[in-house]
């Protein structure tokens, strides 16, 4: 930055004091509406969306997509002008799904829909034919007992539709079958599992997802099928119908790769060793493109930074533009960011990660461990998002903030995340219909303005978030 | 039926009057009543439709599966003790997708989700590789011009959101492209087709639907993208990007194969020889297992029937459940009935079709060809769904009441349509997706209940429709 940028920077976000507590709005408001206006007006983050999903398309861990989305996110934030572009090694799992089926044999013949779930084990060549029994939670499991021995077993549990109201979608409480029931299962000498996909509204869409092992002595391999497949399974066996089907996966580990976390800054005038981090996660799910999950939270965190820079402002600390690797299936982007900078994760001031997708932002949540900083760091949270009335995401509250951040925890970070509008999220999530089209072009810019908003006033402002 | 039960039913329904108009309500409420209460508060059309979609599952006019139906439609009629049960032969046309695929060559490889369309040529057996040329409509299509040669022609056509306002769904203004695509675009020299699937709302699920070569002097293959993959196409071309696919497709004609219309009545106490029908299709899509579409339609009739007998409500008039065969490409059903029985159809009081999926109940279309007799008849109508105020389908219009009955419509007999919400309809229509767990028991039932109070008043007022 030149000494005149500098002045004209220093000029548009006010002198520095030691509290700025009084006096937020009068400091930041201009500037946050020059934010929100400037990205609404024109920017490129629809552009770079499409460039990504359409151009290199899905792109899981270890995949050769991935290393092109890598290229590209280098290139572009180049291009963009951005300072200190570079990537940060990062060994990931790589997990190839191979050719897989599942086929109905009795009550009558019939292919059904499936994925395999990320992490699961190759069924044997020709297949694992077997008897399907149904459980809808752990409860029925355990009632059936050893009548698991020798049977596929499907996990039924349903996930409740979005509740705007509780602003919860059921996900957490639901996924865990997709995670452990191989492992529950196994427990009781089941061959392979079956799951009802996770989501409250389905068109014949099979949502895969990472599951986990842990200590189970036997590893039997789990797919996903869609609603509409499981629903039938669960009424033949109520109607007392024997199921049998034939599962094939060929799915492989090919173990650990080298993969990369992509960064970018603005450098900070006064404290550049303080760090304000936006970021998404570039990996996606083997199938669709991973537009709302996570390429618009990629975009995201690109734009936000690049609007920032063409307007010129650059705050006193560092913001740091991170696209993380390996969320969906091992997390080791930010494991091995929080691992390799544990010594300056005191000098990070925020984490901010947009992973849900792209809709209407509603504000912001806030994760910090002690309850009396968390309780402060959303009242001043709340403050500083009553700025972002523009976008309307203007909400904070302390809840859970994003998974490549959450590494950070520990060193008492204070994490954000994105929050959005949540009732669309879960149909597409993992599946093969997420895709650009859904995303909203203008609705994309209100969630880069809300990030570059935000990201600049932390970056700025004297205190610290939970101070 | 006994003398002591007729007594019973001329009890219930009161004697007949010349002229019924001032005395509908008299006369019927407390009928309709018992009918739709005795419907709410339990009946067999939910274990039919399983029976039908889960056990049978989809059902082309030439399979097996619809063969198997019809067996069980007669056999289920039968057992719920119905008079006059039986098939009424009907040729149709067997048409056999076969093995099919498409894949995006060019700007990169990716494997795009289709659905050939019912009726469609084959590809040569290494199928056909193309370019691609991107139309919104015909003016697009126009514009062309020789353009289209030698390109696989893609119609990108978007189906609006449903309008609830409006109450239309914009299907039959998007579909032209489904149905008249190929013949379009081969004027031109293209040498395939691929169209946008119909629907408002995708979860990259590919809908199918009948296409028709009419004069065309070349055949060309024609196939479904998803919403998803036909946008991106639409993309690559709006940003210069060259698309290149191919696509093959083994489908195959097997040419005209016997099927059958399925009847059953409650023959009328005085006047057998005039009918009111109930009716629905049995043949469905070759993918999903038809539950909306129109597997509900054909156990709202049935079930209609099972609840008048039950109740002994036999009216003066015959009513005759017909389930048609081959709505979905060719119509041979519903034409066949109407010239094998083109000398009774002048005592045809009123034909009664449902197939638009079961969603809550909203009223009944009316079509009668002269305008004032349709006036008339609406009014007429509309009093007589006034008694149905339980179900909520109160509302008459006219309108188009469906594609089975259509044929009689030159004989002046009254067409009625069951009219739903339709927010939901096309979202599955003509997918794997159309299952039975999108239909809620209770809302076929509150249509099986409107289905049969309309019946039964139609069948025993004085009075017909439109005089």
């Amino acid at each position: 930055m030149t000494r005149a940028l500098l002045v004209a920077a220093l000029m548009i976000t006010g002198p520095a004091t030691a509290d700025d507590k009084p006096d937020l709005a009068d400091r930041y408001q201009t500037t946050v509406n020059k934010i929100i206006d400037a990205t609404l007006a024109g920017n490129s983050s629809w552009q770079k969306l499409v460039e990504l999903c359409d151009d290199i398309g899905h792109r899981l861990s270890g995949s050769k997509a991935l290393d092109q989305a890598i290229v590209w996110a280098v290139k572009t934030m180049k291009a963009d002008g951005h300072e200190n572009v570079h990537t940060e090694k990062v060994m990931v799992p790589k997990w190839v799904r191979g050719a897989e089926s599942c086929h109905m044999l009795e009550p009558r013949p019939m292919e059904l829909k499936m994925l395999g779930l990320g992490g699961s084990v190759a069924t044997p060549k020709g297949g694992i034919t077997a008897e399907v029994a149904v459980v809808r939670d752990e409860k029925e499991l355990k009632a059936l007992g050893s009548g698991a021995k020798g049977k596929i077993v499907l996990f039924a549990n349903r996930m409740p539709a979005y509740d705007a109201q509780k602003g919860g979608s059921g996900y957490g409480h639901t996924v865990r079958f997709r995670g452990h029931g191989a492992r529950m299962a196994s427990e009781l000498g089941a061959v392979a599992v079956l799951v009802r996909s996770v989501t409250a509204y389905s068109l014949h869409t099979p949502h895969t997802g990472a599951m986990r092992y842990g200590d189970a002595k036997r590893k039997i391999p789990a797919a996903a099928l869609t609603v509409e497949d499981a629903a039938m399974l669960e009424r033949f066996a109520q109607r007392g119908k024997r199921v049998k089907v034939r599962l094939k996966m060929s799915a492989k580990d090919h173990g650990m790769v080298p993969s990369a976390n992509v960064v970018a800054e603005i450098r900070g005038s006064e404290k550049p060793e303080e760090v304000v981090i936006i970021s998404g996660h570039l990996d996606a799910w083997d199938v669709g493109t991973g537009a709302h999950d996570d390429g618009a939270g990629c975009v995201m965190a690109m734009e936000a930074l690049t609007v920032l820079r063409k307007l010129g402002l650059r705050p006193r600390r560092t913001i740091r533009a991170i696209l993380w690797t390996n969320e969906e299936n091992g997390l080791k982007g930010g494991k091995t960011y929080a691992r390799d900078h544990h010594e300056e994760l005191s000098n990070h001031v925020a984490a901010i990660e947009a992973d849900s997708g792209s809709f209407e932002p509603k504000g912001f949540s806030l994760r910090l461990t002690d309850p009396e900083a968390s309780k402060r760091g959303v009242k001043t949270l709340g403050r500083v998002l009553a700025l972002l009335h523009k976008t309307g995401a203007t909400h904070a509250k302390a809840g859970w903030a994003g998974a490549d951040i959450s590494p950070m925890a520990k060193h008492n970070v204070p994490l954000m995340g994105l929050r959005m509008d949540g009732s669309l999220y879960f149909n597409t999530h993992h599946t093969a219909a997420d895709t650009v089209d859904k995303v909203d072009p203008h609705i994309l810019s209100k969630n880069v303005a809300s990030m570059a908003a935000l990201a600049f006033v932390l970056a700025d402002m004297p205190g610290r978030l939970g101070d």
